[in-house]
């Protein structure tokens, strides 16, 4: 590895909110499986991983979400998106856990070229309600976020949210 | 960049929760700031960046969280801890943002080579109620994750999470 570049630091800093994807560039079944093993990789309360997948390329229930959730009208030229749900039933705090997931996913698209964006469906209860009823979620089974998925159609940079003011030392 | 290896990928599969430190061996002012540059790249909801970051090293602070938290024993023998708070007045989900910077933090703790893990402030009042007070945090300044920092002491190889029972296609 060159020594004097890291590359995960620099997928960490460079990631950033892609909207606009090409919908004709299929992502493969192999690169799914990266990013969902990414997910999976996210540290959870007392180890409990109450993450579950949902992997959605239907353009049907695609586009039914797009109409139905306010900030996921992308979705409409999304080849895929990916949503994280957690199980409550296994922790009371699985929101936390499946936040974990999430930037996970975002940050294994960025590294693989895909641009992908963390829409919210959870704590807003009409979006997950939509969300639960298209893809037939258990009642227990919560959705987190709905992260469309493709390759970039726009050529975004990052932003620096970098701030100084926002460091404290020991004390406030 | 070698093609055939994806460093960024291999640093999300392999991060590990490392909770024993080389108490002697510092982090420095740099590594901090990579940590905290990985910290602050995070996204948030409509971009309001709600997090504060407290970087604590002072032994006397770090040996009394150490007394007062249940799961942060290990920071006795931390050099240092990064703790990572939302302002609740800027994000009532401020929450969910503040675990995507934890994740970020452990990141890249794990590709610098430094042991980390998140212990939770959050949602535990007792435990937030002790940091605030160590820490002298305003009323709006809610600790998420308390994560002690140092260079590994231990050989701590990362568990495979990966489970397809929990993957889904289109439908539950």
């Amino acid at each position: 590895m060159d020594k004097t570049h890291n590359y995960t630091l620099s997928a960490i800093y460079h990631r950033k909110s892609v909207r606009t994807y090409l919908p004709e560039k299929a992502i493969s079944a192999s690169e799914i499986d990266l990013l969902i093993r990414a997910g999976m990789a996210a540290p959870s309360g007392k180890d409990t991983r109450p993450w579950e997948i949902i992997v959605v390329n239907e353009r049907a229930i695609l586009d039914t979400l797009a109409q139905e959730l306010p900030y996921a009208k992308m979705l409409k030229n999304a080849p895929v998106a990916v949503i994280v749900c957690g199980d409550e039933t296994i922790s009371s705090y699985w929101f936390l856990d499946c936040s974990a997931v999430t930037q996970n996913i975002l940050l294994a698209a960025e590294t693989l070229g895909l641009g992908a964006v963390w829409t919210a469906a959870y704590p807003y209860e009409d979006r997950m309600t939509a969300v639960a009823k298209q893809i037939g979620l258990p009642d227990n089974i919560k959705a987190l976020s709905v992260i469309p998925i493709g390759y970039p159609g726009e050529n975004k940079k990052h932003k620096d949210k970098y701030d100084k003011n926002k460091i404290h030392y020991n004390k406030w």
